[in-house]
């Protein structure tokens, strides 16, 4: 059975060591300190050991059953979500006038790490719920938001969202599913709504579902979608349950993993919807929440990551095989730990290096969202748009890769269900496909935010690491081991943003490499986060700081980063160079 | 549901066009003309197609079930594998005085593809029994061989290999199951082993185990294993079934994925068994079939890439979503296939380019054994055995990566079981684990197999390139896609040889890049298998071949290969040329 423990340490370093959030003049921010945001984390991370990791395993085994029609959810699940409802974790960044606690967007992230760790399906149905309401908040009326942010914000009540129908995915544009307007100012939403998570279950005594529609009679493809809320049970009036909507489950999807959700085909036959935001203005509303949503998505990646690397730690110190090259490390043992190989080392030094840049790069998304939205910075907003599809995209397909990569630390345990490695991987496997597949993200990176507000973000970015290279040139300590590597993985990203500029005559030349350079962006942020992440450990290390061990280890993890991640710029650039030539040279009938 | 049509224009021409397979001078090679090679595996296609790819699903779905010590197979498994029996797929490659047909490995393995992709779990039953065979007719006496031979090379009975215990997989050293010599020549084993796949089931009268054991009082660790046969049932001298052996099932194991192969925890119980080739040789009698298995099993890693692959195409042409950025390519649909979109393509290039220069290397291993074996060249032996841990390791972890691409382009229908894809993905996954993890045969590369023979072999294969690259440097058309990469690529490699010859002093600066070289060379080994085809291509081409879609299209896939995935290798000498510091500079404790 594996464990986890929240990496509390690492938390406090990003938060205090390298955003130094209590001092960044964000609203909310000052009140950061690293007594109140280590009880908030502690207690995030004791819940989610105790009460949530153990039925990582179950929910994965039961999975969710539709029994006339109501969605059971694993043996657990409803107690261990009282818990998380008493202990008040979704609506912690929820305004207390909506009974949240107001706090910034990042303590939320920062307390969701654990939760997504130790039990990723199960905490999609707070997930979902903080979602949905976000979406309330940003574009619902008042009466809207009084009505469903205080139930959302406590999860007494749970939220979706429906956007794909079995012929559309991405291109929402074809969607069928229409909203018929009523006299009495609601609509009839009807239409078939697929891979709805948390769609049903049998934990809240309502679910809110917001649906994508078109209006008849409004403009075609993506321009005439608008958005709608749609209770599970009428609400009334006075804030009571009501009348059953037409809202029903057609089936939950059989899945490779995160199963403990129950993914669901949703039924709309003529439900009572109200219109949230304007007409037509669907996907503005969507594209509101895309940053928050995405970034959550990446930090999935990243947190089974994390949690598979944790159990691949503890068992190649536990299991016995082999003798170190160098000469026998374990003499009283019948053969020394895993851990003793070097190849064992490379690969969790991979995964270690990728976990805790990861989190920096999300934490430091995170403030900048909170930047955004708090002090209506726009340069922040223009950053982290650029951002979010890296966030997304890199984290997701490195998560998955790094969990595969500990269920390998396993040998043929690694393949045995009964040791939960397996788990990690099929359930990491979603992040790089739900909430925008990650070649979309791709095209949205290259396709539109490069270029948004004529390049001034990506430029923006370049002077960042820029200054910060030549500001630090003069420390020696920095210098080679982080400096000079994290200035020549930049100088590979210029090179293939020049190369995109250089091919605006022939789109595809620049799409052909959309992936690629969405894997460099994402080295070159990582690397960026562990030069910041190195000095912060070297200053607290000559500020005397106690912790000697952790921070000597940050340092080497960095050091490891740069030396061994990062040079994978280079590769992407040379593909990124060769354009569409080769990608694009067969007949579709030739593959 | 996913299909699978067998690429038997692409095995000719590998077998033909790359290979020249009858001009060989290898014994049986001379019949094998395109006629003929064409016949078998057209019949190997139809079976793979028509009735092995529908039970895919079917076995991962009911997987196997143990019921009162028996195990029941998915429904179908037993009647397909009487048609497998019927066709005399097993024996191809066994001598014609055991029943088999005799012809060169490389037909068996050519063979074995189609199956392999259109169900992989279960021709693992047929893959066990031809890996005892191989065992017991290199090392077994002739009274072994008579008894055995015949019905597991007609499959009427199936074999199994049982080395890992609970508490040793690659350290099989630390062995507990034990052989006690009986006054009959006869041993009695007693021990437990597990993840024995096809370990039992209801297809064959009779299971021939081969179990790796200690004889006590022999030597310690590895040097004290031997190797015996230990039927299900024993077989009478008159080859009649008798008594049920000692040996019983203790459970069957919940995997991620070939559900459809029984994965048992076997359990000895004084079984009768019987002692093959030498007392404390087993490993011996092991290392030898280990070439031939390994190659199987990166057969399996390239072959659910190609399956995954195949499906993946229909689905970019079918899909319509969104619209080509150079212009609309379906004016009378809603939308353009996906297939119109770069990233696509350069996804599915990325399959495509591999599993066909994967697949070169495979038959051209496969040519190699036969020319080990059979003209008993030590050259060809040795450059085998080098090439065996890349065939294994590389093959299966890009055999996996691309399953997971193939998986990506049907987006959420991906992650739904009902398309199949998550399969291709599940299954793939254990053939970088199982018959040596591949960090295992990483080490086995860089440990052992460059230096053996004082590195002539791997001396020999940098001149086949160099030699290769001279005699074509004329060629125009060659010379700067194809050769001028692999020249680059093959420098690569030497260069990162060369830093692991300087490294001797510390071993681990060698082993820390270990992973990275097996991947190095698994591209220089495909950037020179495309090369060739490329070359070939051409030829025929200038010949006048007919089929000129498919020779250009295998052109322009190699020179994607060279473009796109071959300058990998930089980046993999980055990484070894920085040897062990960053790698080991961690104490166990810090992680």
């Amino acid at each position: 059975m594996p464990s986890y423990t929240a990496p509390l340490k690492d938390y406090q370093f990003v938060l205090h060591d390298l955003l130094k959030v209590s001092e960044q003049d964000v609203p909310g921010y000052a009140d950061l300190d690293r007594d109140f945001t280590g009880a908030v984390l502690e207690e995030a991370g004791k819940i989610s050991s105790d009460v949530l990791s153990p039925l990582n395993v179950v929910g994965d085994t039961m999975g969710c059953v539709l029994e006339n029609g109501v969605v059971r959810t694993p043996t657990g699940f409803k107690a261990a979500f009282d818990q998380v409802r008493e202990g008040g974790w979704t609506g912690m960044d929820v305004p207390e006038q909506y009974g949240g606690q107001g706090l910034p967007y990042i303590m939320h992230t920062a307390a969701q790490e654990p939760m997504v760790s130790a039990n990723m399906a199960f905490n999609m149905y707070q997930g979902l719920t903080h979602g949905a309401l976000s979406a309330i908040l940003a574009h619902g009326s008042d009466a809207q938001k009084d009505m469903y942010a205080p139930k959302l914000a406590s999860c007494e009540w749970t939220g979706t969202m429906n956007l794909t129908e079995p012929h559309c995915g991405t291109d929402l544009g074809l969607m069928r599913t229409k909203a018929v307007p009523q006299d009495d100012g609601s609509f009839k939403v009807s239409g078939q709504k697929i891979f709805i998570s948390a769609g049903d279950h049998d934990m809240a005594e309502n679910i809110i579902h917001l649906v994508l529609a078109k209006i008849p009679g409004g403009p075609d493809g993506i321009k005439g979608v608008s958005l709608f809320i749609v209770p599970k049970i009428i609400v009334n009036e006075d804030g009571s349950l009501g009348d059953r909507n037409g809202v029903s489950v057609g089936k939950i999807e059989e899945k490779m993993g995160i199963h403990g959700n129950s993914t669901c085909v949703m039924n709309y036959d003529e439900a009572k919807g109200y219109l949230i935001g304007e007409e037509h203005k669907g996907m503005r509303a969507m594209f509101v929440m895309m940053n928050e949503a995405r970034l959550g998505v990446g930090l999935q990646g990243y947190a089974q990551s994390e949690v598979a690397y944790q159990n691949a730690v503890a068992y190649a110190k536990d299991r016995l095989q082999g003798r170190a090259v160098t000469g026998v490390q374990n003499p009283d043992g019948p053969a020394d730990p895993l851990i003793v190989h070097p190849d064992i080392r490379r690969n969790l030094m991979d995964q270690k290096s990728f976990n805790e840049g990861a989190r920096a790069f999300t934490f430091w998304g995170a403030s900048l969202l909170d930047r955004a939205h708090q002090n209506s910075d726009k340069d922040a907003e223009g950053l982290v748009s650029l951002m979010t599809p890296v966030i997304k995209g890199f984290l997701t397909d490195k998560g998955f890769e790094y969990a595969v990569a500990a269920q390998q630390v396993y040998g043929g345990h690694g393949y045995i269900e009964e040791w939960g490695m397996s788990q990690f991987a099929r359930d990491a496997r979603i992040a790089m496909i739900y909430e925008g597949a990650n070649g979309v993200q791709a095209l949205d990176l290259v396709g539109r935010k490069l270029a948004i507000d004529g390049g001034k973000h990506l430029m923006g970015f370049f002077e960042m690491v820029k200054s910060f290279i030549k500001e630090n040139e003069g420390n020696e300590a920095l210098k080679k081991d982080f400096l000079d590597p994290l200035k020549a993985a930049s100088k590979d990203m210029q090179a293939a943003a020049m190369y995109f500029m250089g091919s605006m005559k022939n789109p595809n030349n620049a799409l052909s490499g959309s992936y690629d350079f969405m894997h460099l962006m994402g080295h070159v942020c990582l690397g960026y986060m562990w030069a910041h992440m190195g000095k912060a450990a070297m200053e607290a290390l000559d500020g005397g700081a106690s912790d000697t061990d952790f921070l000597n280890t940050k340092i080497a993890t960095g050091r490891y980063y740069m030396a061994r991640q990062l040079p994978s710029t280079a590769l992407h650039l040379a593909r990124i160079n060769t354009g569409a030539d080769t990608v694009m040279a067969l007949e579709a009938a030739n593959f």
